[in-house]
């Protein structure tokens, strides 16, 4: 998709200024703080570590380009595996750092970092490896996975190779307690909403009730309609995960990631439990091309774990109020997943879903809809 | 201050695009619950309410321009104090909600709602009053009064009045536990960082110390440099307050406003006290103008105080270390605050200060820059 110089693609076409994504987007990554949480994340760490020193045939003496390079990490990586020439892109002026960092590593005869949006950057050479660390909340918040797909189509060789190699989104029934929380903090603040309608009238002779269908809108979209970063527990789990889509990196398009489409089953695995709503997740994949797949596979994945969480949690999807179900009980849901009007790095969902109880009992069906803030 | 259809003035000359604006400043004011938190606020309530109904002679029968009108309020009281004719300008979406509030009043045939931003929107005719609550913190974080001014400039007839009609701002010396707590955290994650940088290098092979400096410069400024919101206890002011700035709502100009500069002295009023920083905060008045004054003048107090405290608080400068100090004690401090230049509605802080002790020591003068974020 053709982008002019000033602009973002904006996903359906429209284009979002430069500064705007910058002033609702790019800028918490100039900050360091923010780069640190993700260079403390072991799980995300290890994964890409390994990747790439346990497939250092697809680096050694090859030439690379990292998308987004942050702190300069994979790009540092890579240069450390081997390569004869990195690329490392950088939007903010965390690439400053970045370039101090790669000096600070005697790595600069390798790694040259360029400030700029991928969209805009000309690099001198097409490249045998785009490695990058692109995977929002939920796998696809933020979008960024768009800079990717035009860094590829641009910059990649025909034989070249992606890292990671494959993406997928996974959804399960799970339980929780913040749905109740949610719903508590909802009720009291429209009691408190009432209040202040009864006084703003009498102290001041203003009737505000007129007010209220907008206040209940807004506080139902905070406390109830948008999703929530938690880390589950995998006791928290309630049926069985399915997957939701599937991306290979290689191949997908702007158009085949712009909408999330699917429906899918799930069965409720645990006896007399609650569902309380939806989590999703994501894992990525480090294999290579199939005619040039690395020597070790490598999986990154943000499921609900004990030991091996991630800062990407899981994103839930309360249900209010929860459901009483059962072993066996079946779950059809379908999924529609587009990127918000207002800002094309946020998502809508819209969630439908029919069940099927074990005892032959068919409950309403409802369709809920959700933002991914 | 020309503006051209799309872009804010942004102090100092420089154009903010009005996307941008909006992605950073306008977007919270579209939302009820900020609406809500200000319109809850007894003491900003009661004061407009009793400057503009204390005082009809101004409004009966008038025309009035209510500059940024959210919610509808000033508009609504405009017109029941008996304007003839109301124009509420507002530049989000709220704008839809303030001509529901007005039609739900009865007042549809006197309150004309424009949604638009004041540099841009025709009213039919020039006004007789303006009323505004352009307040930020420290009276001009947020940079609205610019509008304010445009819109007098403009709008305002020649014997109009402005409401409020003076405005000032405060200084004065405070103790306070919250400097302690930040230095902790400081140091804290100074602590964790230093770990940070030594996990790395031992498990990734990557050498992140010098990065240090960065994370030394973000953390200063998140802890040490930026100024806090903290509501005082007038106990907490441990010495004379000064006004450091005084605003005729009528005549000041683009000019007078962008910068303000001050050199003020302040004495220490306890036995044996610490100096942890300086409190900021403003006052207004309805005083209306000298050939038109208000029958009952009404002031509007941000100053330190038990129950009569305010949604905008203090703001809050701290000093590292604190330094003892005691009774008859004087403080020589130059102030300068500017606009940033990333953001204008924002401020940055220069304060400098002297201190003459009484036994006749002078202790070491000392610069600090701060953001008023």
């Amino acid at each position: 998709m053709g982008t002019s110089a000033n602009t973002v693609a904006g996903g359906r076409g429209a284009a979002v200024p430069k500064d705007v994504d910058y002033a609702q987007y790019f800028c918490t990554y100039a900050f360091l703080y923010h780069q640190k949480e993700m260079l403390s994340d072991r799980v995300r760490m290890d994964a890409y570590f390994n990747a790439i020193f346990e497939n250092k045939r697809h680096f050694a003496g090859k030439t690379v380009l990292d998308v987004g390079t942050g702190s300069g990490i994979l790009a540092i990586w890579s240069a450390q595996a081997g390569a004869r020439k990195v690329y490392a892109v950088e939007a903010t002026k965390m690439s400053e750092h970045a370039r101090a960092l790669v000096k600070a590593n005697n790595l600069q005869d390798v790694v040259e970092v360029i400030e700029g949006s991928m969209e805009e950057v000309t690099l001198p050479e097409k490249v045998d490896v785009i490695v990058s660390e692109w995977m929002g909340y939920f796998l696809l918040r933020e979008s960024m996975f768009d800079s990717v797909i035009h860094a590829r189509d641009r910059w990649l060789k025909q034989t070249g190779v992606m890292y990671p190699s494959h993406a997928r989104m996974w959804m399960a029934p799970i339980k929780t307690g913040i749905g109740d929380h949610k719903l508590g903090d909802y009720e009291s603040t429209m009691d408190d909403w009432h209040n202040f309608v009864d006084e703003t009238k009498t102290y001041y002779g203003v009737d505000m009730t007129v007010l209220s269908v907008r206040e209940l809108e807004e506080q139902s979209e905070k406390y109830i309609n948008t999703s929530l970063w938690n880390n589950l527990h995998p006791n928290q789990v309630v049926g069985t995960a399915a997957i939701i889509k599937e991306i290979d990196c290689l191949t997908a398009t702007q158009t085949d990631i712009e909408k999330v489409r699917s429906n899918f089953s799930l069965s409720i695995t645990h006896e007399n439990t609650k569902l309380c709503g939806f989590g999703g997740w994501f894992d990525v994949h480090f294999r290579g091309r199939s005619e040039d797949p690395t020597e070790q596979e490598i999986e990154l994945t943000t499921a609900p774990s004990v030991d091996y969480g991630t800062h990407w949690g899981q994103q839930v999807f309360l249900l209010h109020p929860p459901m009483h179900l059962s072993e066996g009980d079946d779950l059809r849901v379908s999924f529609l997943m587009s990127r918000s009007k207002e800002n094309h790095r946020l998502m809508e969902v819209e969630l439908g879903c029919e069940i099927h109880q074990q005892s032959g009992k068919l409950l309403a069906p409802f369709k809920n809809k959700y933002y991914i803030e």
